[in-house]
């Protein structure tokens, strides 16, 4: 049978790029067809790309900038006082979640946890003080400060941080500890619940935890992520293995532990608490990779993803010390009782961190519970992971999904391959109410800003063509 | 185009029905095949099925069987020395898994794990000895006294046991703590490090469990075990998240213990090392459900599966106290170090109880890691737990599997139906060597023998027809 006499005598099958509206059309005639997510490249990048190509060795860049993402071996070390080992960290210094930010462009959960941190730190008795001196206090963004802090992501100054440190002392990052569910500064709650919850961390929480990771030494993230991926967690919104394993590993120093014993049991109560009690600690561990893989010229390697609630900014690993920004999207998720989409501040979080070390929304295949937190089915979720491999520059040696046969997650985005294929970084994340003071509403999924990734490659460009 | 034109003129679609060979013919001449697993029905059991069918209503007994077997909550309550507990234990009874046994019939990891029970008890002073008086002891199943034991599954007067409680106080079963990896009992190993721990346990371990289980209230099991099965476990063979949320409910009983500081964290540590802690309790969890589910007249719900090392024997709720057993099968599976299947024991042990309700094998595709840890593939766990939907009664409404859209674990095996499809139950475990004081020399997939279940169903319709 000649192949043309097949084609008008066979059944048709059909192969559909992007249009889901055309399959629909033909699989409704009763054909079968095999739909594939093509998306055109992003538009006026084909010439950037060719000029980074004909300049630098791209390949080779991204090579070496992703072997040094995946080749941290990130440990927690320690708990401190921010002011005492975050550098350029003064009296008035607020950290804040993603690219920079003014106070004035500051989105409502950004606003309520500056509110709240600054009650904290005493420089307000009251929210309309603070509002009053939120244009005077000097706003930095974490990344900035080797640090990182889930949602409004806020720093101050005597707030407990945990040390992350890679093995062999070349990487060190610093992050808050997580203050669990419910009216929480992180979604942008402040009042008294808030600081007094802030005031325990830092008398009782920071200090039991330091000596209890004293006695017990160093805790080995990269191998607690590795063990938690294999247990359903996807690093990012699904955390109980990992945290689960994290109290393991604390545990025995707080049997031992010299503080009243009211004292270490309050300590373990209030972290078994809460199952995203690690994802600070995750995110830490990313960011030693990140900023070891910053910094390699020609390098096409999304070093940092990150949202202010206002802004969502990327930067590249060959870029220095560039943003580029677009507007922070809205998430697609599920709602929080009377919550609706109505609610909900635009992304907001450097947790996207998890996302740019392969972990998050590239590892959803590993964490099929989490479409009950974030919505969506467990084959959505395999099928989000495998379109990440479209645009990652290696499967991460040690972080490996059980279900895709051990394959290593989708790791090291390259800002390249998401112009060229238009496939762009998905996220699970936590939704803020975009009231100051409301609180969590939700969590879903969302996409990355496509513009942020073609200014990151027009400027890549620039930067190698030496213009 | 007629159906008959078609045929004659399209590509060939072709279903094949158990056999790989006609399959693989077919493949290799490029055309597509659907494989079915079908199998004939077992031998000789259309008559029994008839009658059972002609005599009661068997689906209304399953229904009531297995609407008791996934009904019960069963709960961690205490631990007890086993004399004191479990009823009709002499200082000379040995319980042990699986059917009855004499020890001229032991195989040798159970003859090992008897000697090494008779050391401990101070009947024998070496394993001369206890060979010698081995006649005299008097040797018991397990599921005869409520209780269940893994691999050897011996269970001697002094040992400490966990006590599982059913929520209502209805139902009540007893299970060896966990000894951990390595020279142990439960795989045959006797001599004085087995012989040290077992008395650390009884000194030490269990009074301390004792003690932290009364400061935390009884743990609710059936929760943790739908937890785990979210989190990579199959109740089986993986219990790395059980072992740990059961560390998280248990730790502020011992942070907050009165026992010396060193006992107390001796106690987490042994229970921290040894990912399998909480097998013991998922079956005892199991032996309340089972035990629960027993006793329905005319329902062919396989109420156990037990292997003693020597034969594998079931029961039938609608059977009584009946066991029908068969030689003992060998495992298929991964073998550690420089052992290979010569070292190898046939089945072994009580644990098989988790695939009665509907976890192990039943549950593997929660649990895609541990492929690692039997063999196989993920996509071949997937499909092993597809397969026992053929065979049960239900899908659990609290055991759940992630990656399947959440859908309950098949659960409630039933005999009728095993005889009927020739499907047989899937277990996962682990491979005692056959010498007594090997130990453990690997882990593996095994199929319950065809002829357990021909003869209860023969049985069954003895029973109903009043014979």
């Amino acid at each position: 049978m000649s192949s043309l006499r097949e084609l008008l005598t066979g059944e048709p099958r059909v192969v559909t790029a992007g249009i889901d509206l055309l399959a629909e059309g033909v699989e409704a005639q009763g054909a079968e067809v095999v739909r594939t997510d093509w998306r055109p490249p992003l538009e006026g990048t084909d010439g950037p790309l060719a000029v980074i190509a004909s300049s630098v060795d791209p390949a080779a860049a991204n090579r070496e900038a992703v072997s040094r993402l995946v080749g941290v071996s990130p440990h927690w070390t320690g708990v401190a006082v921010a002011r005492d080992v975050i550098t350029g960290m003064g009296e008035r210094t607020f950290l804040h979640a993603g690219p920079p930010l003014q106070w004035d462009d500051c989105s409502g959960p950004m606003r309520g946890a500056l509110i709240g941190a600054m009650m904290y730190e005493g420089l307000a008795d009251d929210a309309e003080e603070a509002v009053r001196i939120g244009p005077s206090i000097e706003l930095s963004p974490c990344h900035h400060h080797g640090a990182v802090g889930p949602m409004a992501g806020v720093i101050s100054p005597s707030m407990p941080v945990s040390i992350v440190e890679d093995a062999d002392g070349s990487g060190v990052s610093y992050t808050t500890l997580n203050e669990g569910l419910g009216k929480v500064l992180r979604y942008g709650a402040f009042g008294p619940e808030v600081e007094e919850r802030l005031r325990w961390m830092e008398e009782v929480l920071g200090p039991v935890l330091a000596s209890a990771l004293e006695r017990v030494g160093p805790i080995d993230l990269k191998s607690i992520i590795s063990q938690a991926l294999q247990m359903g967690d996807d690093g990012h919104n699904r955390n109980r293995a990992g945290t689960s394993l994290l109290l393991r590993a604390l545990a025995p120093g707080l049997i031992e532990g010299d503080e009243a014993v009211d004292l270490r049991s309050s300590v373990f109560r209030f972290v078994d608490a809460n199952d995203h009690f690690i994802l600070n600690l995750v995110m830490a561990a990313a960011k030693v990779g990140v900023d070891t893989a910053a910094g390699v010229p020609g390098s096409s390697l999304v070093t940092v993803m990150a949202r202010n609630g206002t802004e969502f900014g990327i930067r590249l690993s060959g870029t220095g010390d560039a943003w580029f920004t677009a507007p922070a999207p809205f998430v697609d998720g599920l709602y929080l009782g009377a919550f609706t989409a109505d609610d909900a501040n635009p992304d907001i979080g450097d947790s996207a961190i998890t996302e740019t070390v392969g972990l998050g929304g590239f590892a959803m295949a590993a964490s099929p519970a989490i479409v009950g937190f974030v919505g969506g089915t467990a084959a959505g979720a395999i099928q989000r992971t495998l379109s990440m491999y479209e645009i990652t520059l290696m499967e991460h040696p040690v972080y490996r999904i059980p279900i895709l046969e051990s394959r290593g997650t989708p790791t090291g985005i390259d800002a390249a391959r998401v112009v060229r294929t238009g496939v762009l970084p998905v996220l699970n994340t936590g939704i803020a109410g975009k009231e100051p003071g409301v609180g969590m509403v939700g969590a879903g999924i969302v996409e990355a800003p496509a513009d942020c990734f073609t200014a990151a490659i027009a400027a890549l460009a620039e930067e190698v063509s030496g213009v």
